[in-house]
């Protein structure tokens, strides 16, 4: 940590902030002679004491403090070096196979259900994502089947043999999903719900973390903290569009922020393009883009007939679409070194 | 709703989206005779029918939907016309008389909160705010004292006779909010939390919603009906600044918010000078503005001593700075035809 | 300036970095023993030696530099402690009496301006606005009048003896401004047309030098570095609304950055409520609420028939608008100890 | 154009909006016996006509004014369904075959700009960029070699059989540049400085028109216009980042933009990764995904040795970590079908 007083800032002031740091447990160092002074501490900020930021900025004569190191520490690649593997089952994500998790955004009824989940399995899926409980922006519209939906993923698993991905709304819920699902999604909505954080950092499933559209990597990778400081180290990142002045497209997909994630953190990293664009005329362009740029895989939305779904329709892949980004993928997979499993028989 | 077919639309998409829009219970009325044909709805398409949009637009040869009316209902103002108010005890929220909520971020110990709770009310505060439950970005830092902050809150409110605003982040803890607090809080963090939202309407107490962030006013008031639709009316915004690319304050509140939400909503609207800002220096202008803009109310961070602060000190005012602004205020309350309370002896 | 190192960087890239920074010509000063070095130049790192950011940055090694100096100089507080005043004429903007600039967004022709002229007279403004010379976003709207439209306004100033601000948007047409116009406004699409400020600069006319909607405020403040170097010290900042994702107005008025600019600045600040807001309806509430949070103007749009206009209609305040706008004014600045001018008989 | 009236309106507004309709030659529509009117204009309201929207906006009674087709002609698909591409001498931007142009910001001196061009043309590179006349935010800043820049790049392009890139910033400058360069660059901040644009236009020659970062798709397009309108279709569209709250990197590429821009207009679009990230370890990554996503070619940063560049240093690649892009981009251009152009020997 940096503390950068202010041009002039009186000795007593000087002074005061240098008490202030070696009570906070810290060596000070600050440079001679000059008008402006600048603090060094000394030992290591951690993350457990990066609130002292808030603190220093509060003395009288500081101007501004800088912290150097980053204020989460399980997430971060200085805590491990190596790229961690999220294995779900069909694939361990953020190794060379690249996932791709696919399905539609709301489970509206059994046949609807199981027939998407055959659909995206025999074109190369190596997940299945469908929302029991959503969570709507108008309390008007279709909320989810709830426990149903569960049963109803469950028995798509029966048949098709591939993982469940499903979101969590509300704590009381999360017996039912532990149940039910192999992961479990933490909505855009709720990255930042600390406490819902911890309780699913509690059950020790892999997590989906959705990036908030108006939050920074950094919060993202703070929101990881929650989870795995719970001792659940299986967390899975998502980006999936942030708030812009741009209205092209629902979201803009921030593309820069999956080399950054990587280079910041150990962990995986997907995209969701069908959320990020909210239309499926640009879903295949950002999803190639998306693992061109190094994410580790993808969440697609699918649904059988798009006008009749109860959610998302618009930005949801028809089947014959979605054969048709698998097949460009494994094209582009190859060419950068990645992988895709093989689409069934 | 209007439906904007691509130009050169075949006949029989037309033809299928003249059918969907019958079989959703409206009267189709196309224009004759030109290459573009527009497509609008007979019939009113109120909030249950809002999602109508995405139906139709996933519907193949629309080039797109818009909806005519908001898709908010119980806080638009052509539900109401005329402003509502909510009733604190010492205030009603939303009349000519103007509500200032004081108080320190985090509820850190008894003397910190009743010396506070002592300052503001002399100053002419109109209720006290302290989170007890602290929704940190980071889980290192400090997560508030929990019920027994909720208690010391309730002796601050014995002594100086003002009402309680506290935070609630998990349902769990919502009995004891209900049993110690006048105004429950929903963070910004949680606008979209929207189970958490209907079990706050359930509670009847009057709600501050603050707004998220990342998200429009519609958002904010589409949240607002997850309040409302469980039977309760006492809503009160909050805007307390959204993200952009100016990093020279940590948000940047949305002045213009404060005129839109009154034109479109008959809730009172209150605004956040602490949060929007993140430095003490700004809170007084900003003030004065929200105030000057048409805001109803304002919430201000006020700490004995912000360089102790367990929480958010560097946007904190002093008790001196508060009371300043708040002889400030007093003056601007008056040119604008509108009242603060005088403050006590 | 700060430079920190990445952890770990080998001893012979901190040396090359030592290096680096005496060959600029400063005396580097690093922290002892420990993992992470942070160097910090002792000497003054002046707005000349800004870029040197750039250069330590690509130093291999090297983690962040941490510029501690605002980049500007001329603009900053830090050069002149009090408040710049330009004089304008009928006002020195920056001082205690408040500038309001009114008129239409173009010339249209002799009737209107000459019509708005004594209107916007009438109820109190200080100076005349009108563009001659329009930067329209699309080449099939209407451009301006030019040269006749300066004219004009030389006819309209000449009958009720207001200064004129009108905007440049080619070098060519700077002869023909400067021959006419009283204040020379430069547009936010042209705030980094860096050449075009210069040679306003070199005018030595007062120049309002507006935000452009996707630039920080300290681009602005380096923006005006470009005028005043050229020894012209008469500008005057405006803040007209920044570009976010909130589409319930056309821009999002950046109201912290008033507080902003008056604290790193000493130049005087205007806002303008008309384009911040693109509606008329929020254009009284956000013109009170700049004054309130400090700003020294106002720029605000009228139109003797608003439905009629060339260009800005729908955020053109009507006549009788306009001048309820000015008495709400009157009140608010006697609240917070400025003055408005008295309307004329 | 659709105009929604506000609900309630008295007829005696609607009328007068039909008889406003009507007198700017359109014969309107509007929907029968329901208390809200939507008013359909029938006939073409091509660009020329799209500033009737502010007109019929500020007429009293209405509520919202929708326009149906893009405001823009020239540079829409509608006018044009094919690609349009762009010759500039070694290759047809908007082909299969990708561009690359590379090269460093400014040229600084003789030397540097001949070992950049042997470099980038060796590695696989078709055009040549480089700064002579450079808009730096300072003025403190390295303000470019001017017309000795343009001749080292002629130079340059003598020896080593590439085109030349170079930006306007002055209509001053144009004539020279003419005579050296082959494509002119208009660089972000000038996106709309369409005066400047006009002139660029009636050169004829190839123009890439870089997007200004708080700028939406559509003030692109509508950019456009005015280069186009001079009778000059050569335009190349430039994705390079928009300013958003994220600052990880120094701006956020628009990804989702990459095919909206494919969809909506016919003309060549490139991303500039360089500009995008602001940081070389993330260039080719997000060069990867802008062309997996369908860009047509790419504009990046090289430079001998960034440490001792003059501009843009931390963004620049050096020739090593060009050449590795240049080879992960065959493989991936080939994966979709696109090919890149062989390296020299």
């Amino acid at each position: 940590m940096v503390i950068i007083m202010q041009t002039g800032a009186p000795e007593s002031e000087v002074d005061a902030v240098l008490r202030a740091v070696e009570g906070a447990g810290f060596r000070p160092w600050v440079n001679p002679g000059v008008e402006r002074k600048v603090i060094a501490l000394l030992g290591a900020v951690d993350a457990e004491k990066a609130e002292l930021v808030d603190h220093f900025s509060a003395l009288p004569g500081v101007e501004r403090v800088t912290l150097i190191s980053e204020p989460y520490k399980l997430a971060s690649r200085r805590t491990r070096a190596e790229p961690s593997l999220v294995d779900i089952g069909t694939v361990a994500i953020g190794g060379p196979r690249l996932t791709v998790i696919a399905g539609p955004c709301s489970v509206e009824n059994r046949e609807q259900m199981i027939e998407t989940a055959r659909t995206v399995k025999q074109a190369g899926a190596n997940a299945l994502r469908g929302g029991a409980f959503k969570p709507r922006t108008s309390p008007y519209s279709f909320q989810g089947l709830g426990v149903a939906g569960l049963q109803i993923l469950a028995e798509a698993r029966e048949l098709v043999g591939l993982p469940i991905v499903t979101e969590v709304l509300h704590p009381n819920d999360l017996d039912d999903i532990v149940q039910y699902a192999d992961i479990i999604q933490v909505g855009a909505r709720n990255m930042q719900n600390f406490r819902l954080l911890q309780e699913v950092g509690q059950t020790g499933k892999p997590v989906i973390l959705k990036r908030n559209p108006g939050c920074r990597v950094r919060d993202l990778l703070m929101a990881c903290e929650y989870v795995m400081l719970e001792g659940n180290p299986n967390v899975i990142l998502c980006e999936r569009g942030i708030t812009t002045f741009e209205d092209a497209t629902r979201y803009t997909l921030d593309l820069n922020a999956i080399p950054v994630m990587k280079r910041l953190s150990h962990l995986p990293v997907i995209a969701d393009p069908s959320h990020a664009t909210g239309d499926w005329h640009y879903v295949k362009a950002v999803a190639l883009a998306a693992v061109a740029a190094g994410a580790d895989g993808l969440m697609i939305e699918v649904h059988p007939n798009p006008a009749a779904a109860l959610s998302d329709g618009p930005q949801s892949l028809r089947p014959d679409k979605f054969s048709d980004l698998m097949q460009s993928l494994t094209g582009l997979a190859t060419a950068i070194g990645r992988e895709l499993p093989v689409p069934c028989e």
